[in-house]
């Protein structure tokens, strides 16, 4: 008798967003892990067990998850956007690493989704067609010194960059403090997409600019891209801008 | 009569990571147009149309896509992965700012796919489970020294590091150069992934050191994920290792 664990990520929102992969793992299991709004994005089957729990108990979960699938059992914790980016991928291999043997004898099968950078960028047209990286303005498990270097060294260098946890309720500046940090390099005409709950039926996307991206209102459900020296928008009669970054550079952009 | 053009992301391979509305967009296209490898992992309809090209033609595809879609049709492009991640997206976008203003008046829809980084990392473990970023290594549309300066950049900085477009035929060198310059960062004992064809039914995953990594092979369908000082690796009896990157920093990395 052997279990197995499955990571599954959910995408950006509604089910539109899942793959085929990821339906599949959720009718397999016989349990499902997560937080409670993603497990209620999940369509009800008989006989499945759901265990919800409260976002910030990423590590509590993923033990509790592993120690039902070494019981023997199908298991699936669920990840809203990709398990991998900033999300359950991370907390399962750290409760692994850190559990018993037979947690390391599990079958462990990571389903990827749509992560929410990917979902914005379509979005908004193709911000992310050259060179990015990803941040967390999360300060909870890193010092603020480490990412305020990191995005001075992204935007010296001309990525763009996509901005995942801008805001919490117990993280007010972190943006703010962000954007000041890019505007020592970058141009206050630099375009920024914030991107909310998109693939929700309440979805909104902003396109603005650098100098003034401070004003606006961003939550935990908010993804921010940033552009870079290269990133471009075309206006649009009766449409919303669309805003790219070219696959070529025309000179050195940093 | 307006026409519509879609950007479709297909996912890294086979149709199990295929998003519902991925699926959904290429039943409704009245044409479909791409690189002749992707169009053929779409099934046949009566009744659609298909326009392989060239990998390399990516520009005159868009351009053929949009005069299409501009008679009034539904039409799709395919894309390998995510449209917006060195793929069509950003070639339609850069196709429409050059084009006629009839191309701005067209509906555009991106749909997004899993690109390889992220099906890469799940294979792996959770190596993109900090912050992290992705470069192509093609320099064919920007310089290289903007190459060597980003990856030194990202490496000092802390980032996980994903590579795109290692090497082609016609770049046999870069990789090994890349990771050189990488090597003046990091650590011999980094981890580093290799993603062949992830996804299809000849997948290969390897996971090797950075000392070890100038001597293997790879082509346009490999993906590489480089670590930072904080990604680790679970050893499993019986089972391949897990390479995650946590989601805490313990010390101020880099």
């Amino acid at each position: 008798m052997s279990g197995r664990l499955m990571v599954v990520g959910l995408g950006p929102g509604d089910a539109g967003g899942l793959t085929r992969d990821a339906e599949e793992a959720l009718r397999a299991a016989e349990a499902l892990y997560g937080y409670g709004p993603y497990l209620d994005r999940v369509p009800a089957r008989e006989g499945q067990a759901r265990f919800p729990s409260d976002n910030r108990e990423e590590r509590g979960r993923a033990e509790a998850a592993l120690r039902h699938a070494a019981q023997g059992a199908d298991v699936a914790v669920v990840s809203g956007g990709d398990p991998g980016v900033f999300a359950m991928a991370a907390s399962v291999c750290e409760a692994i690493e850190a559990g018993p043997d037979a947690w390391r004898a599990l079958e462990i099968a990571i389903i990827p989704g749509i992560t929410a950078m990917l979902a914005v960028a379509a979005r908004a047209g193709a911000p992310l067609g050259h060179d990015f990286c990803a941040i967390s303005l999360s300060d909870n498990l890193k010092p603020w010194e480490l990412i305020e270097r990191r995005l001075d060294a992204a935007a010296a260098a001309g990525f763009v960059i996509a901005l995942y946890n801008p805001v919490s309720r117990a993280r007010p500046w972190q943006l703010g403090k962000a954007l000041a940090v890019l505007s020592q390099r970058l141009s206050g005409a630099t375009p920024i997409i914030l991107g909310r709950a998109v693939g929700r039926s309440d979805e909104t996307l902003t396109i603005t600019t650098l100098d003034r991206a401070a004003g606006l209102s961003a939550d935990m459900a908010t993804l921010i891209i940033v552009g870079s020296k290269e990133t471009r928008v075309i206006a649009r009669p009766g449409r919303s801008p669309l805003v790219y970054t070219p696959r070529a550079t025309e000179r050195v952009s940093a």
